[in-house]
C-alpha cells in the first residue's frame, strides 16, 4: 500500500506541456450522423474525371472527401505496417476515410486503396482527423507516441490503439495526452490470418478510458466503436487492468506454447494425429507472427511473469507424475525383453 | 554393440513351453472369400423367431453365424473397454463376427449387438477365432497376454493388437507367443472422440511382423486389414520402431502438452483468441483420456524420455529469450509509469 500510494505522488510529480495551449482554433464539427450500413468501396481513379468536369484541380482534402460519406469519421492511422493496413480495410469498408503515417513509404499502396498517406505524423495531424488510431509495435509505441504533435490536433480529437496489451498504453496516454483528448484503448483480438474470413463474432476488447460527455466525444467515440460493431465483431467492454489479466492467461499462454513448439521443430509426420495437427497449425500462426510481438505480451504485461512460472510448474507437475513411476530398469525389462539380471 | 548382442543372446537362451504341441488339431477353413462391401448391421432380434420357426433351439455358435457373411472373419477381442467397443463396431459394420471377453462383465451390452460375450479368455480362445484381437491398455496387456490359453487356438489364428505403443506388444508377442500364430501389430491412430463421425481419412499404422505365405494367414490378414481400409482409414504400413519414433516425437508431444495445460486448470475467458480455443480443446481431449494411457505412452516407448528433455530444453530456451531482455526495473518504469529512482 505504502509503495502504490508512493507511486502515485510520483506520477502527480511528473510535469508536462500543456501541448493543448498551442492547438490553433478549429471550428467543431456538428455531430456526425451514424453512416449507413452500407458499406462503401473507395473509387481511387474517378475523382480526377469529376474534377475536370467541375473545371479545376481538386485540393487533396476534397479528393479525400469525395470518397466518403457526409457524417463519416476521419480516421488518422499511425503506423501502417500488417495490422494497421489490416484494421484500415475495416474502416473503409463501413464507410469512413482512412489516413496514414508511417516510418515506412506506403503513398504507392495507399494510392491505390484511396487512402491519404503523408510522410510524418506533423502532417497527418495537420490534416485534423477525428480519431489518431495507434497501430504500431509495442514496443515501438512509447517512442512514436512522444513524437506525435497532439497539440495539433483537433481539440476534441480522440486518440485510440490496438495494441494486445492494455495497461500500458492507457497509463502512457493518460500521462502523455493532454488534458482535452478523448482515450480509448481497443485490443481487436484477431488479425489478418484469424480473420481473414470477416471479422464476425471475434472478440473485440474495450475500455472508454476518458471520453468526454460534451461535446463531440461520445459521439465520435461510439461511431468508432460501431465500425467494429458493424463488421460483427464481438464487442466487450473491459477494464484495461482486466483484460491483461485473461490475456496473460489465455493469449499469452498460447503463444508461450507455440514458441516452445517452434523451438522444438515439430514436423509433419506419416501418422499425424488429429490433435498433432492443431498443435502445428498453431505453432505455423505463432511464428507467422513477430518475436517482438510475442515479447510485447511478456514485457508489457505484468501478469505474463506469473503465467510463467505457473507453466514452469505445471511442467514439473506432469515430469514428477512420469518419472515418479518410472524406473530405467523395469522398462528395460519390459520394453526390450531384457531380463533384470 | 556388446550389450545389444548380449542381450539377444539373454533372448536366446530364454525358454518357453511350446503351447503348439499341446493344440488340439482342428480342420483348416479354405481361404475365405472377400466380403462384400456392404456393411452388415447386427440384427440382435430376430434369431431366435428363427430358431423357434425352424422347431430347434439355436447353438451359440449357430446364433453367432446368423449375423454374419459367409468367409466372414470372427474376431475375438480381449479387453472390452470403451476403445475395444469402438472397434468392435467397425469389425461389425464390415460384416464380420465379434467374440469379446473382458475383466469387466458386458454380457448385456454384447447380448443387444449381436457379439458373442464369454466371461474367461480361456471360453473365448475355446471358440476358435480367426484373429485374436488385444484391446486391453497398455499397462496390463503383459499381464493379460500372459493369462492367454493360446494353445486353445487354431494354429492358424493371427494374434493382433490396438495399442499406441508398439515395439512393446511386437516384443512381448514374439517372445511368448508359440511360432506358428500370425502377429500383426496395428495402431488406429484414433479413437472414440475423433472418429465419432467415421474413420474417413484417419491413419491406421500396421506392421506385418509375422504373417505366414503358406495356408490361410497371409489372407485373413489382409482380410482382417481390409476391415480398417474399407471403412476410409488412410492405411500406413510401418515398423514397430519406426512408429515409436514417429509418435514420441507427434503423439506423445501432444499428450504431454494436453497434460501441463490440464495443471495450470485453463478456463474459457470472455476474451478467448481462436488459438487459445484450440489449446481449450486439446486439454480436454487430453484429460478425456486416462492418465494411465499417457503413461503409457511414456513408460512404453523408448524414445520418450528424448522428446520430454527437448521439450524442457525448449522451454528453457523461449524463457530465456524472455527473460535475457527483461530488466525488471525498467518493465516497472514503462508499465506502471514509476520514473527510474
Amino acid at each position: 500500500m505504502a509503495s502504490s500510494s508512493s507511486s502515485s505522488a510520483l506520477l502527480r510529480r511528473r510535469t508536462y506541456p500543456n501541448f493543448c495551449a498551442f492547438a490553433p482554433l478549429r471550428p467543431t464539427r456538428q455531430p456526425a450522423a451514424s453512416t449507413s450500413r452500407a458499406p462503401v468501396a473507395p473509387p481511387p481513379d474517378h475523382h480526377q474525371d469529376a474534377a475536370a468536369a467541375a473545371g479545376h484541380d481538386p485540393s487533396p482534402e476534397e479528393e479525400e472527401r469525395a470518397d466518403v460519406a457526409a457524417g463519416a469519421l476521419r480516421v488518422g492511422i499511425v503506423g501502417f505496417g500488417n495490422f494497421g493496413q489490416f484494421i484500415a480495410r475495416g474502416i473503409q469498408r463501413r464507410g469512413h476515410a482512412v489516413l496514414a503515417t508511417s516510418r515506412s513509404d506506403y503513398f504507392g499502396y495507399c494510392a491505390r486503396r484511396g487512402i491519404r498517406f503523408f510522410a510524418t505524423a506533423d502532417a497527418l495531424c495537420d490534416a485534423g482527423p477525428d480519431v489518431l488510431l495507434l497501430c504500431s509495435s509495442i514496443l515501438s509505441t512509447e517512442a512514436v507516441v512522444r513524437a506525435v504533435p497532439f497539440h495539433k490536433l483537433r481539440p476534441d480529437a480522440i486518440v485510440a490503439d490496438v495494441l494486445s496489451v492494455k495497461q500500458f498504453p492507457r497509463n502512457l496516454l493518460l500521462e502523455i495526452l493532454p488534458p482535452g483528448f478523448g482515450i480509448v484503448c481497443t485490443h481487436p483480438m484477431f488479425g489478418p490470418e484469424s480473420g481473414k474470413h470477416g471479422w464476425s463474432g471475434l472478440p473485440f476488447v474495450y475500455d472508454k478510458v476518458r471520453v468526454a460527455q460534451e461535446g463531440n466525444q461520445a459521439t465520435k467515440c461510439e461511431q468508432f466503436l460501431s465500425i467494429f460493431e458493424e463488421e460483427g465483431c464481438r464487442m466487450v467492454e473491459m477494464s484495461c487492468a482486466e483484460h491483461d489479466r485473461y490475456a496473460a492467461g489465455s493469449q499469452f499462454i498460447t503463444h508461450t506454447i507455440g514458441r516452445i513448439l517452434a523451438q522444438l521443430n515439430l514436423k509433419s509426420t506419416p501418422i499425424n494425429t488429429k490433435g498433432y495437427e492443431t498443435l502445428l497449425k498453431l505453432t505455423e500462426n505463432t511464428v507467422s507472427d513477430s518475436f517482438d510481438l510475442y515479447y510485447g505480451l511478456f514485457m508489457y504485461n505484468i501478469n505474463a511473469t506469473e503465467q510463467m512460472e505457473n507453466l514452469e510448474k505445471a511442467f514439473q507437475k506432469v515430469k514428477e507424475m512420469l518419472y515418479g513411476r518410472l524406473h530405467n530398469v523395469l522398462r528395460k525389462q519390459i520394453v526390450e525383453r531384457v531380463p533384470i539380471p
